[in-house]
């Protein structure tokens, strides 16, 4: 078989503030791949379907000298994230064609991978693949594990979920109602507060319009609060906190691009009695994959938890999404379709 | 029999930033007290012995209309806290005169408390009933329930505990070694050191002279950061803090009197899945009382702990002590000799 093109998405500049599609994050379909003769050295080749994006992921574009968790992408070749795909070719044991597969995958149209970084998918399901990388996927599984593992939920208490309409949020205020909480949350339009609504929000609010502070004294004191931004946000929850009050500390947008904000009432952390828990979700799923991909995908089907997705289609659309996801512009889990099955 | 003396510290004004004896806390030597004839109303007339004055009492010092977890002084009337006196006498059942009791007393050399907010101290002992304001008193028991409760220890880890000399923090640092642990510690001053140097701390400094980001980054990571302090301190942990890093918050003294300090590194917390807790003693202790009292006098009595106390004699030196803990100029446990038994 002649070789295929095989597109990508390259990490070409590290941004001194939000990147910028065509100079930082590079589409590239100059290369080609033969699906037949390709090396794999023992691994599998994957047929990109679906690729998160998903805030974290700022924090990589990076300089390669910079420590972290994770390793900032390398520069000059693909980037690359959570994603699902079929399986063209394999020579691992566990792994044969024609399966779905989950794992980092680089951003390109065929990625190649071995075996430990993937995870065969169920099948016999009737959810959208693209799922198992939201809701089912990483993001998903952000709000299950640590909403299980921190928030010591107890019902008739109060949560807030900043962005409460987002891939992660949005979870977490139906697993917060599942557990008998009042949800306060904020998103940063009109447009998601009605989301925030369908999905079960008591109190949703649009933060760039209304008066946040306000909101939280009238309708807290807040017993978990979920953090996805930190900055002012973060400020406000622990000023109307309760005494004992969860704190999970999952991310801070706010603060990726232009600078991380400081906290500056941190007298609440012991006035107040705070637990402030922070997590790198694959530091803690372990114990909870069985459940997550037994409940969720259930949940999904029966229409139990509602979800939206925000689909591009082609890897040459992915770093306008990336930078949407950094601006809050999306609306739901940010996807690229890269390509039909 | 005729009245007595009653002196006592008046809490007269609230301070902008650093109290001044004589202005916001004022002796007074005019009243009297009836020992025979108070009125108790079922409550014990106490001959205070011991007066406690402690870094969170700088709180206590606003207008009335100030909430937090314990009310302001009362404005123009004793100043009260921790004290330890004998039992002139009793209208309770369970207390009689001659039992030495503790509890929160009134800054006056004679405290009128009802009986459910006293403690009868154990006798048979032989150890200053001054420690019982310290090691044995609240000091004490904020080391020994919130190493107990928070800090996970685990033999052969590193903890980092700031004001390591003063009565809190050292007790930490012993418990530490006894759990196992690498203790480094700061105090701000070189006699300061020499006492952490004599309770065994691995790591001694003087925060004002020396390096406190370089010791931490070549002596860590830090597995538990004990914080009294807040600011540039706790941020500096934050850096140099292992992943899973428990973060123990008591108080935050650099900001008790000029502005409470931000945090400008909240990023550690997700990325190194920080553990933060802070606390109340009075939250936690219950569980814990047993132990303590069984435990900590004994340790004391064997040399096992070692303590310092800077106590200074009479009601008149209260503000005196108050201020020189508020700076960190005190050396050990401040306490206040208010009369022999």
């Amino acid at each position: 078989m002649s070789p295929v093109r095989n597109a990508k998405t390259i990490f070409a500049e590290v941004p001194e503030d939000f990147p910028v599609p065509g100079k930082h994050i590079v589409y590239d379909d100059k290369d080609t791949i033969d699906l037949d003769t390709a090396v794999l050295n023992g691994g599998v080749l994957v047929k990109v379907l679906y690729l998160s994006i998903d805030p974290y992921m700022r924090g990589r574009m990076a300089a390669p000298s910079k420590k972290s968790y994770i390793p900032p992408f390398p520069l000059g070749a693909p980037m690359n994230g959570h994603g699902v795909g079929v399986v063209v070719r394999s020579e691992a044991q566990t792994i044969k064609a024609g399966d779905h597969v989950y794992g980092y995958l680089t951003h390109e149209e065929y990625s190649i991978q071995s075996a430990g970084n993937l995870r065969v998918l169920p099948s016999g399901h009737h959810i959208s693949w693209s799922h198992f990388v939201g809701a089912v996927g990483m993001a998903g599984m952000t709000a299950y594990a640590a909403w299980k593992e921190f928030a010591d939920a107890k019902a008739g208490e109060t949560v807030f979920v900043s962005t409460g309409a987002g891939a992660v949020g949005s979870l977490v205020a139906q697993l917060a109602k599942m557990d008998g909480y009042k949800v306060i949350a904020s998103a940063g339009s009109d447009e998601k507060v009605e989301f925030m609504k369908e999905i079960g929000v008591d109190v949703p609010f649009n933060y760039k319009t209304a008066d946040m502070r306000a909101i939280l004294e009238k309708e807290g004191p807040i017993n978990v609060y979920w953090d996805n931004v930190g900055g002012e946000t973060l400020e406000a929850a622990m000023d109307f906190a309760d005494v004992g009050c969860r704190i999970i500390s999952c991310g801070a947008i706010s603060g990726y691009n232009t600078g991380i904000k400081p906290v500056r009432n941190w007298n609440n952390v012991f006035v107040k009695s705070l637990h402030i828990h922070g997590f790198i979700v694959s530091r803690i799923q372990g114990k909870y994959e069985d459940g997550f991909y037994k409940e969720v995908p259930a949940w999904l089907e029966s229409g139990k938890i509602k979800i939206r997705e925000q689909i591009v289609d082609g890897l040459d659309k992915l770093g306008d999404l990336f930078v949407a996801v950094q601006k809050g512009t999306n609306t739901g889990k940010a996807v690229v379709k890269v390509a039909d099955e």
